[in-house]
Protein backbone atom coordinates (compact mmCIF):
# COMPACT_ATOMS: atom_id res chain seq x y z
CA UNK A 1 0.00 0.00 0.00
CA UNK A 2 1.36 3.69 -1.02
CA UNK A 3 0.04 6.60 0.64
CA UNK A 4 -0.03 10.47 -0.85
CA UNK A 5 -0.91 13.28 0.19
CA UNK A 6 -2.55 15.79 -1.85
CA UNK A 7 -3.41 19.50 -1.26
CA UNK A 8 -5.94 21.29 -3.70
CA UNK A 9 -5.80 25.19 -3.62
CA UNK A 10 -7.40 27.69 -5.65
CA UNK A 11 -5.74 29.65 -8.49
CA UNK A 12 -4.09 33.08 -7.30
CA UNK A 13 -7.00 35.47 -8.22
CA UNK A 14 -9.86 33.17 -7.57
CA UNK A 15 -12.37 34.20 -5.44
CA UNK A 16 -12.81 31.32 -2.69
CA UNK A 17 -16.35 31.60 -1.13
CA UNK A 18 -16.01 29.44 2.30
CA UNK A 19 -12.62 30.94 2.88
CA UNK A 20 -14.24 34.38 2.82
CA UNK A 21 -16.88 33.40 4.66
CA UNK A 22 -15.10 31.75 7.21
CA UNK A 23 -12.79 35.10 7.39
CA UNK A 24 -15.76 37.62 8.20
CA UNK A 25 -17.07 34.78 10.89
CA UNK A 26 -14.04 34.75 12.60
CA UNK A 27 -13.67 38.82 12.19
CA UNK A 28 -17.19 38.71 13.92
CA UNK A 29 -16.32 36.31 16.69
CA UNK A 30 -13.79 38.61 17.92
CA UNK A 31 -10.67 37.07 16.27
CA UNK A 32 -9.73 40.41 14.85
CA UNK A 33 -5.82 38.91 14.71
CA UNK A 34 -7.23 37.33 11.52
CA UNK A 35 -6.18 38.70 8.04
CA UNK A 36 -7.11 35.65 5.51
CA UNK A 37 -8.74 32.64 5.32
CA UNK A 38 -8.29 30.26 2.68
CA UNK A 39 -10.06 26.71 2.31
CA UNK A 40 -8.97 24.01 -0.03
CA UNK A 41 -8.96 20.22 0.08
CA UNK A 42 -6.45 18.01 1.93
CA UNK A 43 -7.09 14.26 0.34
CA UNK A 44 -5.53 11.25 1.85
CA UNK A 45 -4.56 8.51 -0.83
CA UNK A 46 -3.98 5.02 -0.36
CA UNK A 47 -3.05 3.18 -3.89
CA UNK A 48 -1.35 0.07 -4.72
CA UNK A 49 2.82 0.15 -4.29
CA UNK A 50 4.19 1.04 -7.08
CA UNK A 51 1.51 3.19 -7.87
CA UNK A 52 3.50 6.39 -9.38
CA UNK A 53 3.41 10.34 -8.43
CA UNK A 54 2.81 11.25 -12.00
CA UNK A 55 -0.32 8.33 -12.09
CA UNK A 56 -1.69 10.55 -9.21
CA UNK A 57 -1.65 13.78 -10.65
CA UNK A 58 -3.34 12.43 -13.58
CA UNK A 59 -6.10 11.64 -11.17
CA UNK A 60 -6.17 15.06 -9.80
CA UNK A 61 -6.68 16.49 -13.10
CA UNK A 62 -9.28 14.07 -14.11
CA UNK A 63 -11.55 14.12 -10.88
CA UNK A 64 -9.76 14.97 -7.80
CA UNK A 65 -9.28 19.09 -8.53
CA UNK A 66 -10.56 21.28 -11.21
CA UNK A 67 -7.40 22.41 -13.20
CA UNK A 68 -9.54 25.49 -14.81
CA UNK A 69 -9.89 26.92 -11.02
CA UNK A 70 -7.29 24.66 -8.69
CA UNK A 71 -4.52 24.00 -7.79
CA UNK A 72 -3.14 20.87 -6.50
CA UNK A 73 0.52 19.48 -4.85
CA UNK A 74 0.99 16.17 -4.16
CA UNK A 75 3.54 14.21 -1.55
CA UNK A 76 3.98 10.95 -0.90
CA UNK A 77 3.80 9.70 2.52
CA UNK A 78 6.84 7.83 4.14
CA UNK A 79 5.50 4.82 5.84
CA UNK A 80 6.48 4.88 9.82
CA UNK B 1 1.95 38.49 9.49
CA UNK B 2 2.05 34.71 10.94
CA UNK B 3 0.95 31.54 8.82
CA UNK B 4 -0.51 28.43 9.97
CA UNK B 5 -1.48 25.66 8.01
CA UNK B 6 -4.68 23.26 9.23
CA UNK B 7 -5.45 20.04 8.10
CA UNK B 8 -9.13 19.23 8.95
CA UNK B 9 -10.10 15.39 8.64
CA UNK B 10 -12.87 13.21 9.78
CA UNK B 11 -12.45 11.07 12.92
CA UNK B 12 -11.92 7.55 12.81
CA UNK B 13 -15.53 5.33 12.03
CA UNK B 14 -16.75 8.59 10.62
CA UNK B 15 -18.52 8.24 6.84
CA UNK B 16 -17.02 10.39 4.21
CA UNK B 17 -19.56 10.85 1.53
CA UNK B 18 -17.43 12.91 -0.78
CA UNK B 19 -14.12 10.64 -0.27
CA UNK B 20 -16.24 7.54 -0.67
CA UNK B 21 -17.56 9.60 -3.69
CA UNK B 22 -14.31 9.93 -5.16
CA UNK B 23 -13.12 6.49 -4.70
CA UNK B 24 -15.84 4.88 -6.43
CA UNK B 25 -15.43 7.22 -9.52
CA UNK B 26 -11.78 6.82 -9.30
CA UNK B 27 -12.28 3.20 -9.50
CA UNK B 28 -14.71 3.42 -12.58
CA UNK B 29 -12.65 5.41 -15.04
CA UNK B 30 -10.05 2.37 -14.70
CA UNK B 31 -8.07 3.54 -11.69
CA UNK B 32 -8.42 -0.02 -10.48
CA UNK B 33 -5.13 0.71 -7.84
CA UNK B 34 -7.25 3.25 -5.77
CA UNK B 35 -8.15 2.19 -2.54
CA UNK B 36 -9.07 4.34 -0.03
CA UNK B 37 -9.63 8.29 -1.02
CA UNK B 38 -10.43 10.29 2.15
CA UNK B 39 -11.10 14.49 1.40
CA UNK B 40 -10.86 16.67 4.19
CA UNK B 41 -9.85 20.70 4.37
CA UNK B 42 -6.89 22.26 3.72
CA UNK B 43 -7.24 25.70 5.35
CA UNK B 44 -4.52 28.33 4.71
CA UNK B 45 -4.97 31.15 8.07
CA UNK B 46 -2.83 34.40 8.08
CA UNK B 47 -3.19 36.13 11.50
CA UNK B 48 -1.07 38.96 13.08
CA UNK B 49 2.39 38.59 14.50
CA UNK B 50 2.40 36.70 17.89
CA UNK B 51 -0.68 34.79 17.61
CA UNK B 52 -0.13 31.79 19.23
CA UNK B 53 -1.44 27.93 17.95
CA UNK B 54 -3.32 27.78 21.01
CA UNK B 55 -6.01 31.04 19.79
CA UNK B 56 -5.50 28.57 16.27
CA UNK B 57 -6.89 26.09 18.00
CA UNK B 58 -9.96 28.21 19.71
CA UNK B 59 -10.84 29.57 15.80
CA UNK B 60 -10.87 25.29 14.76
CA UNK B 61 -13.20 24.63 17.19
CA UNK B 62 -15.58 27.33 17.19
CA UNK B 63 -15.57 27.48 13.69
CA UNK B 64 -13.34 25.87 11.23
CA UNK B 65 -13.86 22.35 12.15
CA UNK B 66 -16.59 20.87 13.54
CA UNK B 67 -15.13 18.87 16.68
CA UNK B 68 -17.76 16.50 17.10
CA UNK B 69 -17.20 14.44 13.47
CA UNK B 70 -14.06 16.30 12.60
CA UNK B 71 -10.07 16.06 13.72
CA UNK B 72 -7.98 19.24 12.89
CA UNK B 73 -3.71 19.70 12.95
CA UNK B 74 -2.13 22.82 13.13
CA UNK B 75 0.89 23.52 11.92
CA UNK B 76 2.85 27.23 12.01
CA UNK B 77 4.49 27.66 8.31
CA UNK B 78 8.08 29.10 8.46
CA UNK B 79 8.74 32.40 6.29
CA UNK B 80 11.21 31.66 3.62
Amino acid sequence: MARFQIFVTYKKGIFDPPGATAERALVSLGYDEVSSVKIGKFIQLEVADGTSEERVAEMCGKLLANPVIEDFRIEPVEEA
